[in-house]
């Protein structure tokens, strides 16, 4: 297999401005692997209780997501989040988490999964973290994690970077990761933290941005009207990214700069309706278009200032 | 003369966790005229007070700037604003604030200003804005505007905004203007309000976005480690922007995709030392080698995803 991601499956409660759902099919391995698997093959490492129903097995089926790492414990129910997004859309406010069989989640790679090319490390404990890494064999391994580990167990967060190529966090992660207001200090710092090849910075509505070495990469959010859900958007935009790069020979600056594009481009269709909806109902040929979209809202002619009226310098 | 600008001339006080300034050359005005010559012949349209000196002037001669316009009231002061940034440098806290001479400000262009090809309304009394506005003959006018006139006098900035080309504001005050928090959508009304050609928006940090019509284009903001002292960044900006425009035979879309750059670019300089000290001191090698830097930093090849491995999809 290609790539592989360990990580919660689970099963989200919203509100929002635009309506309300109970549950919906969520967590950061059921948003990545979804993403990740237009553009290659994708095993998930989980664990799921007996609520988990056919319903759910099959939207992994549909896109073909290897499932058989994914633990199902019989005794207990599949974790659940349920929160809310205001008229600003910006925040996640957390009403009611339910660890329940995530909160003994121990991760069990099997041979395939350790073989895997890609490894991705979603946001879980940064020791299972450093585990599921030491037991891979994958040539490229990317991890995220969040404000509560930093803040809870900083250590463990560094001991983890250390054992990867590349970081994948949010703006105001990368700040309190390095205690630096500066996000381009930040970032070199965390840089240093390990012997990192890539840090991506994902800023939300402002785009994403990339460090690797001493070169940076920046790009603007696609342009929404209205942003639907954005649950599941960072997952999403890390599955794109470790996806495209899965299905490349050769993982170099240029490949690693198109895939912050597709990773976009994943994130962007993901806000658009509620939990995996978009996703799951995704085509090649919409994928493509936004690609080309964003090429578009970008590009400038490169042509260097030259004064040719010299009358008043 | 190819671009006027009519705004404050003024004397700023700073406090930042950089060190400590009584008496600089600012304003709104001084900013983008300072900018702008590098691009274009300029005028000034403003006025100052009996401790406007020497020193001062001889800033707006260095660079040849035009400042016939700019009137001198002898019985009284320049406009002076103090402010303080904290450490995380993105909010200017007003200390003090005296419009002395700046209060009964009346524009009073002269031939050659109506004449401008360009004309930009730095932020000044919408009205005031309106009046200069109409006595030129200008092919292309932008304004700025801001929060203080938006919330007191908004149907007055919507008069000016509905005879000028251009709107170059900030996002905050984007959203603000249209009452609406998705930035798309207040800047697709915000082009209802006029007949705009193009609207700009400053993002700070976050770089900038041009809606033209059905385009959009977005940037990000040159990565500085640090930012000494943000103060008429975004007027540097439209002095970029405007300079370059007003350089060009055509304004259309790919002349205003680079006019982007050209205002990042100098408003990246302006950020790194106090008040108008690091773009007095500008060359073009530098000015072009930032430009190079932005079109390095957002440059990926446009390779659309094809799946060879159709194993799994």
């Amino acid at each position: 297999m290609s790539l592989t991601v360990v990580g919660s499956v689970a099963f989200d409660g919203l509100e929002t401005p635009f309506g309300k759902r109970e549950k919906l099919l969520g967590g950061a391995a059921t948003h990545f692997s979804l993403s990740a698997s237009f553009f290659t093959e994708v095993r998930v490492i989980g664990v799921v209780g007996n609520d988990f129903t056919q319903t759910e097995w099959d939207v992994f089926k549909r896109h073909h997501i290897n499932t058989e790492d994914i633990e199902i414990v019989k005794s207990g129910k599949t974790f659940f989040w349920r929160g809310r997004y205001d008229y600003d859309m910006n925040t996640a406010h957390t009403i009611d988490t339910q660890l329940n069989v995530f909160e003994k989640f121990k991760p069990k790679p099997s041979e395939a999964s350790k073989n895997s090319r890609l490894l991705f490390l979603a946001n879980i404990l940064p020791s299972l973290q450093k585990e599921v890494r030491e037991q891979s064999n994958a040539e490229f391994v990317a991890m995220d994690t969040m404000n509560f580990w930093i803040s809870s167990m900083k250590d463990s967060v560094i001991e983890t970077i250390k054992v990867v190529d590349c970081v994948i966090i949010n703006d105001a992660e990368a700040r309190q990761l390095a205690d630096e207001p500066s996000l381009v200090k930040a970032a070199r710092k965390i840089m240093k933290l390990g012997d990192l090849k890539a840090l991506v910075i994902k800023r939300g509505e402002y785009g994403a941005a990339l460090f690797t070495g001493d070169n940076y990469f920046a790009i603007p959010a696609y342009p929404l009207e209205s942003v639907f859900d954005p649950t599941g958007a960072g997952d999403t935009f890390a599955g794109g990214f470790m996806g495209y790069l899965a299905s490349q020979k050769k993982i170099d600056e240029a490949a690693m700069r198109r895939a912050m594009i597709y990773g976009s481009v994943m994130a962007s269709f993901n806000v658009e309706q509620f939990g995996t909806e978009r996703v799951d109902t995704l085509d090649y040929p919409e994928i493509n278009a936004r690609f080309r979209a964003f090429k578009q809202m970008t590009h400038f002619e490169e042509i260097p200032f030259e004064r040719t009226n010299t009358t008043n310098v």
